[in-house]
Protein backbone atom coordinates (compact mmCIF):
# COMPACT_ATOMS: atom_id res chain seq x y z
CA UNK A 1 0.00 0.00 0.00
CA UNK A 2 0.98 3.61 -0.81
CA UNK A 3 1.59 5.78 2.11
CA UNK A 4 -1.52 8.20 1.13
CA UNK A 5 -3.33 5.01 0.80
CA UNK A 6 -2.51 3.91 4.53
CA UNK A 7 -2.83 7.49 5.52
CA UNK A 8 -6.87 7.36 4.11
CA UNK A 9 -7.63 4.40 6.10
CA UNK A 10 -5.89 5.78 9.24
CA UNK A 11 -7.98 9.12 8.33
CA UNK A 12 -11.27 7.19 7.55
CA UNK A 13 -10.90 4.91 11.07
CA UNK A 14 -10.51 8.22 13.66
CA UNK A 15 -13.70 9.91 11.44
CA UNK A 16 -15.23 6.87 12.01
CA UNK A 17 -14.61 6.47 16.09
CA UNK A 18 -15.21 9.74 16.68
CA UNK A 19 -18.48 9.93 14.71
CA UNK A 20 -17.94 12.69 12.05
CA UNK A 21 -20.08 11.97 8.50
CA UNK A 22 -16.80 13.37 5.22
CA UNK A 23 -19.55 16.00 5.44
CA UNK A 24 -19.23 17.66 9.28
CA UNK A 25 -15.43 16.61 9.42
CA UNK A 26 -15.05 18.97 5.92
CA UNK A 27 -17.02 21.17 7.16
CA UNK A 28 -15.00 21.88 10.95
CA UNK A 29 -11.65 21.91 8.82
CA UNK A 30 -12.80 24.35 6.30
CA UNK A 31 -12.15 21.73 3.35
CA UNK A 32 -14.38 19.83 0.46
CA UNK A 33 -15.98 16.64 1.24
CA UNK A 34 -15.38 15.36 -1.49
CA UNK A 35 -11.56 16.17 -0.90
CA UNK A 36 -11.64 14.11 2.26
CA UNK A 37 -13.62 11.25 0.51
CA UNK A 38 -10.41 11.21 -2.24
CA UNK A 39 -7.87 11.71 0.99
CA UNK A 40 -9.68 8.22 2.63
CA UNK A 41 -9.44 6.14 -0.86
CA UNK A 42 -5.97 7.19 -1.26
CA UNK A 43 -6.59 9.21 -3.99
CA UNK A 44 -5.34 12.41 -2.51
CA UNK A 45 -1.64 13.58 -1.00
CA UNK A 46 -2.47 15.60 2.04
CA UNK A 47 -0.23 18.29 2.50
CA UNK A 48 1.25 18.80 6.03
CA UNK A 49 -1.27 22.04 6.18
CA UNK A 50 -4.37 19.69 5.86
CA UNK A 51 -3.03 17.13 8.03
CA UNK A 52 -2.55 20.02 10.59
CA UNK A 53 -6.54 21.09 9.69
CA UNK A 54 -7.61 17.64 10.03
CA UNK A 55 -6.28 16.65 13.45
CA UNK A 56 -7.73 20.01 14.40
CA UNK A 57 -10.84 19.06 13.52
CA UNK A 58 -10.95 15.70 14.81
CA UNK A 59 -9.04 16.68 17.88
CA UNK A 60 -6.04 14.74 17.93
CA UNK A 61 -2.52 15.70 17.36
CA UNK A 62 -1.18 16.00 13.85
CA UNK A 63 1.66 13.46 14.77
CA UNK A 64 -0.48 11.07 15.93
CA UNK A 65 -2.06 10.77 12.53
CA UNK A 66 1.23 10.34 11.27
CA UNK A 67 2.53 8.00 13.94
CA UNK A 68 -0.30 5.77 13.15
CA UNK A 69 0.20 5.91 9.01
CA UNK A 70 4.06 5.00 10.13
CA UNK A 71 2.95 2.40 12.16
CA UNK A 72 1.25 0.62 9.70
CA UNK A 73 3.15 1.56 6.88
CA UNK A 74 6.26 -0.04 8.55
CA UNK A 75 4.25 -3.51 9.25
CA UNK A 76 3.40 -3.58 5.70
CA UNK A 77 6.98 -3.16 4.14
CA UNK B 1 4.29 31.71 11.60
CA UNK B 2 2.44 29.65 9.08
CA UNK B 3 2.89 25.65 9.63
CA UNK B 4 4.80 25.39 6.68
CA UNK B 5 7.31 28.10 7.87
CA UNK B 6 7.69 26.33 11.10
CA UNK B 7 8.48 22.62 9.06
CA UNK B 8 10.96 24.29 7.45
CA UNK B 9 12.67 25.80 9.86
CA UNK B 10 12.82 22.10 11.66
CA UNK B 11 13.66 20.77 8.55
CA UNK B 12 16.88 22.95 8.26
CA UNK B 13 17.69 22.61 12.06
CA UNK B 14 17.79 18.39 12.00
CA UNK B 15 19.55 18.74 8.88
CA UNK B 16 22.06 20.92 9.91
CA UNK B 17 22.29 18.52 13.00
CA UNK B 18 22.89 15.58 11.26
CA UNK B 19 25.43 17.34 8.96
CA UNK B 20 23.90 17.27 5.51
CA UNK B 21 23.99 19.61 2.55
CA UNK B 22 20.84 20.25 1.28
CA UNK B 23 22.27 18.85 -1.93
CA UNK B 24 22.77 15.44 -0.34
CA UNK B 25 19.76 15.62 1.50
CA UNK B 26 18.21 16.11 -1.53
CA UNK B 27 20.01 13.33 -3.38
CA UNK B 28 19.39 10.75 -0.62
CA UNK B 29 15.79 11.70 -0.51
CA UNK B 30 15.08 11.37 -4.11
CA UNK B 31 13.88 14.98 -4.13
CA UNK B 32 15.37 18.26 -5.91
CA UNK B 33 17.61 20.47 -3.83
CA UNK B 34 15.76 23.61 -5.15
CA UNK B 35 12.60 21.85 -3.45
CA UNK B 36 14.52 21.50 -0.48
CA UNK B 37 15.36 24.88 0.07
CA UNK B 38 12.23 26.40 -1.22
CA UNK B 39 10.72 23.73 1.50
CA UNK B 40 13.34 25.24 4.11
CA UNK B 41 12.52 28.15 3.73
CA UNK B 42 8.38 27.82 4.08
CA UNK B 43 7.88 28.49 0.29
CA UNK B 44 6.20 25.13 -0.35
CA UNK B 45 4.06 22.82 1.66
CA UNK B 46 5.02 19.26 1.75
CA UNK B 47 2.85 16.27 0.91
CA UNK B 48 2.82 13.42 3.61
CA UNK B 49 4.88 11.40 1.08
CA UNK B 50 7.43 14.21 1.21
CA UNK B 51 7.70 13.91 4.86
CA UNK B 52 8.05 10.27 4.95
CA UNK B 53 11.12 10.90 2.39
CA UNK B 54 12.71 13.71 4.11
CA UNK B 55 12.11 11.61 7.57
CA UNK B 56 13.91 8.26 5.47
CA UNK B 57 16.76 10.89 4.82
CA UNK B 58 17.45 11.84 8.00
CA UNK B 59 17.13 8.55 9.62
CA UNK B 60 14.10 10.18 11.86
CA UNK B 61 10.60 8.86 12.20
CA UNK B 62 8.26 11.02 9.55
CA UNK B 63 5.77 11.60 13.20
CA UNK B 64 8.85 13.25 14.88
CA UNK B 65 9.16 15.98 12.48
CA UNK B 66 5.46 16.57 12.49
CA UNK B 67 5.89 16.41 16.24
CA UNK B 68 8.30 19.07 16.46
CA UNK B 69 6.38 21.31 14.37
CA UNK B 70 3.58 20.93 16.48
CA UNK B 71 5.83 21.77 19.44
CA UNK B 72 6.63 25.01 18.03
CA UNK B 73 3.30 25.66 16.28
CA UNK B 74 1.57 25.45 19.61
CA UNK B 75 3.68 27.36 21.24
CA UNK B 76 3.46 30.24 18.92
CA UNK B 77 -0.33 30.64 18.95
Amino acid sequence: MEIEEVFGKVLREIRLEKKFSQEELAHICGLDRTYISLMERGKRKPTINTIFALASGLNVLPSSLVLATESIFDLES
